[in-house]
């Protein structure tokens, strides 16, 4: 039975462990499922997603980022997404072209309807049956990367502060998605438990499911 | 006094020897000129250009070579086109906006209104003051590469056989946006002598460098 669901959320948000914990859980029931990842996902995904994440490239404008980005996109829905759904798959991804929107739209303040617009056109108008954004406050995510980086001395400098404008928006923007899809999206507070956050991701992909089933759209 | 021209044109349509001395005729007149090309021409663009031309990248979707094509550009126009336009430089650039919409529009069969939009987008509007085609009958062009590439014994193959096809769609694409902006464009027969194309190619962009110093637009 196929399902396409899609992770959300920024770094540090947990999505590497949460698409883990869902996809054991869904082979544990017999599905065959198929773990991808944007940008990227393809060999000439991959190529573009180094492209983006070399720290060289500072000189990026947002709507090269943009175009890049749905250039992958259009290789994955082709040459992954696609067939594996048409295989009968279910299929994970984390990200997809919501990042798009949050990022280079509602972050950078790229226009949404031209996005939206590259957007179908790069997928052929397929979209995630489920949408799950692993929320968490701006501010928590930026300590928590801060601290990563072993740079947790606690101060703000002038680059921090227009990450949390940025990353404000970012977020504005996908609880306004969310919100306008209410069916196809699910939020969920990622400070809670790594257990907690699976059990409800699970309870509501079970629910999907068992809608398909019976053949409930 | 800035001006932007562009060149086009299939392989071994002579670009690059044209573009050589335009460069050269323009500077012992005492014009600052920039050349460049596409895609490439910054360091992003390079790196795209790399991953264009990748011989493995076989998959490669049309829609995701416009999408590429476009970034380059994007960053193209902002770093190093407009801001030699700003300085009173002539801008000479190896392929343009052009070139996406012959390959992917008339040859691969996008949209054109579609790449118009992604084109404008990414140009901000920046269309060249001339845009010169190397016209060459498809044929003769095969053959040219083909006797380049060493493997000149005659026959044509079910691949040689579609890229005349392609190959045509691109020229009748070239030739009808040439058609449509006559003032912007001008068609010169490839086959003619290096010499009697490049006094052709400098009467004409003299002619409009005369009517800018006159202030005709």
């Amino acid at each position: 039975m196929s399902l396409f669901i899609v992770f959300e959320g920024p770094e540090g948000s947990g999505k590497t462990t949460q698409i883990h914990l869902l996809r054991d859980a869904l082979r544990a029931r017999g599905y065959s499922v198929v773990c991808t990842r944007e940008p990227g996902g393809t060999p000439i995904g991959e190529q573009i997603r180094t492209l983006l994440h070399d720290p060289q490239n500072t000189e990026m404008l947002p709507i090269t980022e943009a175009l890049l980005y749905s250039a992958s996109r259009a290789q994955h829905v082709a040459q992954v997404i696609r067939p594996a759904l048409e295989r009968g798959q279910i299929v994970v991804s984390d990200r997809y072209a919501a990042s798009t929107m949050a990022y280079q739209g509602y972050g950078h303040g790229l226009e949404l309807q031209m996005l939206q617009q590259i957007t179908e056109l790069v997928t052929e108008g397929l979209t995630p049956d489920l949408t799950i954004y692993l929320d968490l406050e701006v501010t928590i995510g930026l300590k928590r990367k801060l601290k990563d980086s072993q740079q947790g001395q606690g101060e703000w400098n002038r680059m921090d502060q227009l990450d949390i404008a940025f990353h404000r928006r970012v977020r504005e923007g996908y609880l306004e998605m969310a919100r306008q899809e209410p069916s196809r999206w699910m939020i969920v507070d990622a400070t809670q438990s790594i257990q907690w956050i699976h059990e409800h991701i699970l309870e509501r992909v079970e629910s999907l499911l068992q809608k398909r089933s019976l053949g409930v759209s």
